[in-house]
């Protein structure tokens, strides 16, 4: 099994950037978007003057299949304390991902200001861990053996039937091989499972049509925590909106993304 | 003085399509980042098969100056429900901004489910209205000539030289000729000004490096409201999150930025 370094490498190839798609970060047999995106990033780092990945807004065009795929990368602008990218994942020619890339330098500082609170869900071994195959699940979720989801089991109801009109899903996330977080594995957390849409009794595929991630700081060993809500349902489209802590409780990342929801 | 369609209007030039950059829809000598989302989805809308902008992620490259500027337009992905595409702004030869578009059909249908609740805020004529030209401002803000800013005075602290550490600036929203808002002039609203960092007191400019907003549904007639708040300002960097309410009462748009701030 890749470790997340390993699976979201990329080389240089004939066009570019080259990627191999690990088919491990899934869900059902679709990758994984979080994943996707750190893909892209992991390419733009290898063009960028500036180390971390600050702000990452993509676009998903359709579903890329596990395996090789060229990522196309333009800098738009280098400047002192930022540089901006654009970043395309193609796969047989056609444009699966395009994303706009902000990278700058990430620290561990406290913040000048803040009014952010950390989440209050149930100590991580009191969450239920999702495992990648679910009973009555339609499909596998092979994410879920290499990030450890361990879900607040108020968010859970879905699971036994009985859907909660919260609009909530909260939980933590850590590797299985121990590896602690970095801004781009973050990327991973910030594309939070399942979809909200799930907890609220819709069983049918929520696709992403873009999500836009912010890395505040660079995250503190152990296990993050994930807060995903969403405002609402409203025309066949569902925002989910995501902060990210870290174990020092101090806010790591955030996201905010729209799906489709067919209701 | 030009409508905000005429402000926005894009014509077929040499290089695609091109735009007259109006020197109205400026904070001090800078155009208003909202305004020039909207000339880019204005472009957006010539290529696209559905009617309205639905997602828009915007990088902000460098201000471009009042007068002509370039758009181009790719597809990159046309759908049944949605059509995705990527817009740059192009000045002098070099990008200044660089957007990826999501265009879809919005309707003024009840949500399916929600949670998010109207913002209160105190009613539009016990607001306080924002002159163009304040007293101790080191710049005009053209912008407020077109578009009608009524604050909440509990968040105008700051200019009375009492900044206050809510990081929350509300208030409503509406054309001075009267026109009603649509789902590219919420781009303005998406952009709300003051910037929160100007109402804890860092009166140095903050410029926007990315800037993602969601279009929710058609906008019913008469002034928006908005509310937009910060979680943080770290590593020279603040996120602010907005809501724009409509006069029914219904979210129509939500935005969420990533700001420079120099501290």
């Amino acid at each position: 099994m890749k470790t997340f370094s390993q699976a979201t490498a990329v080389v240089a190839g004939d066009r570019g950037l080259r990627a191999d798609l690990d088919p491990q970060w899934a869900v059902g047999d679709k990758l994984h978007g979080g994943y996707l995106m750190a893909v892209l990033g992991r390419a733009v780092a290898v063009e960028a003057s500036h180390p971390h990945l600050v702000a990452m807004s993509t676009t998903f065009l359709r579903p890329p299949a596990p395996g090789p795929a060229d990522v196309e990368v333009e800098v738009l602008r280098e400047g002192r304390s930022a540089g901006q990218y654009r970043a395309r994942l193609v796969q047989d020619g056609r444009p699966c991902a395009e994303a706009l890339v902000t990278q700058g330098v990430l620290d561990s500082a406290a913040p000048w200001w803040g009014r952010a609170k950390p989440p209050v869900i149930p100590a991580e071994d009191e969450c239920f861990r999702l495992p990648a195959d679910a009973p009555g699940s339609p499909f596998r979720v092979p994410l879920l053996d290499v990030v450890e989801h361990r879900h607040d089991p108020a968010c859970l109801g879905f699971a036994a039937g009985k859907p909660s009109p919260d609009g909530r899903v909260a939980g933590w996330l850590r590797f299985a091989d121990g590896a602690d977080w970095d801004p781009l594995s973050l990327l991973i957390a910030a594309d939070a499972a399942p979809p909200v849409s799930l907890t609220l009794g819709i069983t049918s595929w929520a696709p992403t049509l873009s999500l836009t991630a912010y890395v505040r700081r660079l995250p503190a060993p152990g296990p993050v925590r994930f807060v995903m809500t969403s405002s609402e349902i409203t025309s066949g489209r569902m925002d989910e909106i995501v902060e990210v802590w870290d174990s020092a409780d101090t806010l790591v990342a955030q996201a905010t993304q729209l799906a489709a929801v067919r209701v």
